[in-house]
């Protein structure tokens, strides 16, 4: 990880949602990249990872992470309350919405989660930062709906 | 039931969503009471189911179903797609939000879900023509979200 990346806010925000669930304080030493490591994975280390069976649940636990990190991007940028709401088949597909009032400010189409991840911490902030700036122009575009 | 609950849109559509997933054909003998009949709990049944352990997996496919036919009629009401998604936690309370585009024409907080039931069929249509008519409602009053 660069040192511009530890200062981006989505990234930060990342790191936050994951140490605050840390049950055992292990994390407390780690550094930031250690505790993103598990979000970074090559193109190849993705396309080894079988598509049969059910994603590990730690997937999906760091998929909600990731959708949390985002919603709070948002929510700092517009002042609106975020709520994230998931559905996801054991499979491994699914859909993410991110709610301000009656607008849904993101929709996310999810598949082949049992290969989440990202070719760099880099990466993943510009994918996440994508859906933030999506978030943020919906809300900008139907205010009324957001506080409705 | 009596035959004005028969002739009820929601509740025709809940019968239809549940004959769909009948999957020995052992239902196809039975009278539309006989299917809705999980759905219909006194005060005092659903005050003697307990509130510790998970609800029962059947409760949620059950809601799914009760919103599944709600979405159905908003749908048929105001020709636009709506998308349901459904999030419970594993102890019984959850949200579930009916979408319209990037419009939440329904957001429904659920709890107790242990409980899940109706006095009758037609307090259960009485209870769903209320989201249904708030579902309506919102898109109407939002037309360009709800087509967005």
């Amino acid at each position: 990880m660069t040192a511009t990346a530890t200062q981006d806010p989505f990234i930060k925000n990342l790191c936050m949602f994951i140490r605050a669930q840390d049950m055992s304080g292990a994390w407390e030493s780690m550094s930031d990249d250690d505790v993103l490591a598990p979000y970074i994975l090559s193109k190849e280390q993705r396309r080894e990872i079988p598509l049969f069976g059910d994603p590990d649940p730690d997937i999906l636990w760091r998929v909600e992470q990731y959708f949390n990190a985002i919603a709070m991007a948002i929510e700092n940028k517009t002042g609106r309350a975020i709520a994230p709401i998931m559905k996801i088949h054991h499979e491994g597909w699914g859909r993410m919405i991110l709610t301000a009032g009656k607008l849904v400010a993101v929709n996310s189409y999810m598949r082949e989660l049992h290969r989440f991840g990202f070719d760099s911490v880099e990466a993943m902030s510009a994918k996440a930062q994508k859906l933030i700036d999506e978030g943020v122009a919906t809300i900008e575009k139907y205010p009324d709906v957001a506080a409705a």
